[in-house]
């Protein structure tokens, strides 16, 4: 019989989980690790028995093959609960890393990398209002080997304990010593350890409980986002790059000398055909070559309105198999993307392995477009050029190819092609209100953008800055960028 | 370079398309199947080169483990385009069922089954604004083995041709023979076949444009729905069972001093305790078995409002382990959901093999409260009662539990619920405006509830109408049933 002062703390639990749920306003991740032994599947179904199960998810992480033919973090991003919604993760990502470490699969430096990525994973979700209650489950090596005598000796729980039990078991020195380690270096204002050292479930889920309530009541983190460290490594890639700010200046440049110029050195069409031919040709092969590799391919496009990104991604995907590639149109997030951290509708579009998942308008909308027009506030731009850097060196680790064209325009031209626009029957729907009030924001976007180019441009993900006001030498270059990008990535293992 | 006819058609057809996505209110399913060597590939590419490519999905499908791990339709299902998406489909839900006939691996029993399946999922799209447009392919068996030979004898073109093609060339006569029999038992006027004879790709494009222009640009198709014809399979299995029609009046009775003798009948809490443990230390063990077999379980609660489905749910859940179920709470679709056929937001959610899906309100609410409360029009929760047969015999086709539990519960007991809902704090959130409006239709429910036992009560799939104005008799009644139909299961192969 529950006592009524359990009862009293489940009220209080249930309660405050209806009235996160009512609000929307916050998610709660609940990780549960720990040594062999601690009671983990009992405490995850007392804990789900306690919560109201409409609003709480369960993953206890056996990867799919839809899971390994994507970068490693799709698998948990695609699990993120939604606002409003409890998720309990067993052992939720630092299972993987920890038993790679105890079994030596991995060393000290990869340990380390992957341990930094949990840090940044945990950053986005709480700045995104996702609370990240971690819970370690401890246990004394003696007693831990007195409990698995005790559950393998009674049939009703014999089947519970298998060889695997007793190996985490004979490797407790190492777990006790890695998971120190890692729980050190992940332990975050935001998103910190919690050792659970009680002996019997009850207590464990007493302790527990209170953690988890104080989650739901308490106001979303808030962590602290120190912009100028954060940024500093992403801007070491741009700035020996000078070729770049050559492009930058190019392309941004305002002159209509210089737009004239430019308009004589227009390509004539028939060698702008065969040399579209060409390319569309080398590309194809190319991309064969890809997809028996395995290796995905990411694009991303971004540039001025009326700068001809439509075009350019139209001439990409003529080259390619249409059963193996996917176009996205950035627009914005549906209501269902709305209650997840921002990266998750990119995350959740990541194409398979060999497959292209090309993207019209990108993740780079946090940092232009919403940062100029107010939908994110300035913190939130502001780290967006660290988690850009880091959901794109997590598509990089996984041996995917990124291709980043921001196709620029020069302000003469797109009055040009706007005015042409309005005048062309069959390509009027192209030309919105929205375009004319962008343009009169030319100035902050061009801002952006420069900040955009100085903390993204990153080695692996660099930017291809290319003029677009003429538009035939701009497909040319976007696919023969296109195919540098393949052949490098192909000639590597 | 393209000729100025060609131009036309191409701009008729993406105008056509935007003004579609604009309306976004159908969606376009091309189905592109036939003979080898009939162009598919450059055709899809080519379709795909003419139409909006942000707006367009190209299937091609090799069925992933997660396609595999749920009932057959689910890889079809998750792939239906939203409204305003144009979806194209190589060999669509043909190639399977053709190939397998072809090939003898299923014989004519089975093929026509499948057929039927075709036939009632194309209309289930048509029903909810998806119009269909299926080609097949055609082309002579010498031409054909000329063509093969052209193609392999070209480098360029060498590397297209596998063994693969040269094997179904050597099927051409039963692919003929087959296929017409397919076509001709699946060519209805909501999803007609057209059959594409011509010899050069550009001729063969021009046909399949007029195509798909004509039905991006018409009205979504209306299927004539026979009402009559449909239900009357569905209701064969509830005819012989008298016993459901006794709990139908013991439940729904309204007599007050049935409800009194009721009253005596309950069941003492000691008794209630002991019984529970039992039954879910049962339903422990059976899941457990079922997960080891990979069976998957598929459990909709109905009822009236306050009748306690929440509680029954939890106590199912106790007994199960967290990681392997989910609990769906069923309310007003996403607005991603909105775009697509209503049934596919319960596909969407299907448990894969091994798992438990418990849904807390289900796809009944089409002809429950959609049609009560006039959301659906009278055809479409007319159609309800077969697609909704059709898509549990899926899940039954599968392997699949699915347990279906009404909660009934007398209208005076449920007055005394709400009132005590109202009166407990920690129940407040129970109750709300809609209870009590859904409380003043009483009658049009108890009507709507008595189509969906007389068209829905089908082998395999049997309502267990539950009476509980004694919650702790109703809460045994579900783990006793739940238990039996797992038992029952587990005893099949």
């Amino acid at each position: 019989m529950p006592s009524n002062d359990e009862k009293a703390r489940r009220y209080a639990l249930l309660s405050a989980q209806l009235e996160m749920a009512r609000q929307a306003d916050k998610a709660v991740v609940l990780v549960l690790a720990g040594h062999a032994a601690t009671h983990k599947s009992v405490l995850v179904n007392q804990l789900n028995h306690w919560l109201e199960n409409r609003q709480t998810e369960v993953h206890a992480l056996a990867p799919s093959e839809e899971d390994r033919l994507r970068p490693y973090w799709w698998r948990y991003w695609r699990r993120v609960p939604a606002r409003g919604r409890v998720g309990i993760f067993v052992h939720g990502w630092y299972g993987d890393v920890l038993f790679a470490r105890v079994e030596q699969r991995i060393q000290a430096g990869a340990f380390d990398d992957r341990l930094d990525e949990i840090n940044r994973f945990e950053a986005s979700l709480a700045h995104d209002k996702v609370a990240v209650v971690k819970i370690w489950l401890d246990i004394g090596e003696k007693q831990q080997a007195e409990r698995l005598q005790r559950l393998q000796s009674d049939p009703a729980s014999a089947w519970q304990i298998s060889k695997h039990h007793w190996q985490r078991h004979a490797q407790y020195a190492a777990i006790e010593r890695y998971s120190a380690q890692m729980r050190k270096a992940t332990h975050t204002d935001h998103a910190p350890w919690h050792c659970v050292t009680s002996e019997s479930p009850s207590q464990q889920l007493n302790d527990i409980t209170s953690l988890l309530q104080g989650a739901l009541s308490q106001p979303a983190p808030s962590p602290v986002f120190n912009a100028a460290k954060l940024m500093h490594k992403a801007s070491l890639a741009a700035q020996g790059d000078q070729s770049l700010l050559t492009l930058q200046r190019l392309a941004v440049d305002d002159d209509p000398g210089e737009a004239d110029s430019g308009k004589s050195r227009k390509i004539p069409k028939k060698v702008y055909r065969q040399a579209l031919d060409a390319l569309q040709a080398q590309l194809a092969g190319n991309h064969r070559r890809c997809l028996q590799r395995g290796i995905p391919v990411v694009l991303a496009f971004e540039g001025h309105d009326a700068a001809g990104k439509g075009g350019s991604i139209h001439r990409v995907t003529s080259a390619l198999d249409a059963r193996f590639y996917r176009v996205y149109s950035v627009a914005a997030p549906t209501d269902e993307e709305h209650l997840q951290p921002w990266l998750w509708r990119f995350w959740r579009r990541l194409p398979r392995d060999g497959r292209v998942a090309i993207f019209d308008r990108t993740w780079y909308g946090r940092v232009l477009v919403e940062r100029v027009e107010g939908f994110a506030k300035q913190n939130a731009w502001q780290r967006g050029f660290s988690e850009i850097c880091h959901f794109e060196a997590q598509l990089l680790a996984h041996g995917a190819v990124v291709g980043k064209f921001f196709l620029a325009i020069s302000k003469d031209e797109q009055l040009k092609r706007f005015k042409a626009r309005a005048e062309t029957p069959h390509k009027q729907h192209k030309l919105t209100e929205e375009d004319w009030r962008n343009r009169e924001r030319w100035d902050e976007y061009q801002q952006a953008l420069d900040d955009v180019l100085t903390h993204t441009h990153t080695q692996g993900a660099l930017w291809q800055l290319i003029n677009t006001d003429d538009k035939r030498r701009a497909r040319l270059t976007v696919l023969s960028q296109l195919n540098d990008l393949l052949e490098a990535r192909l000639q590597r293992p």
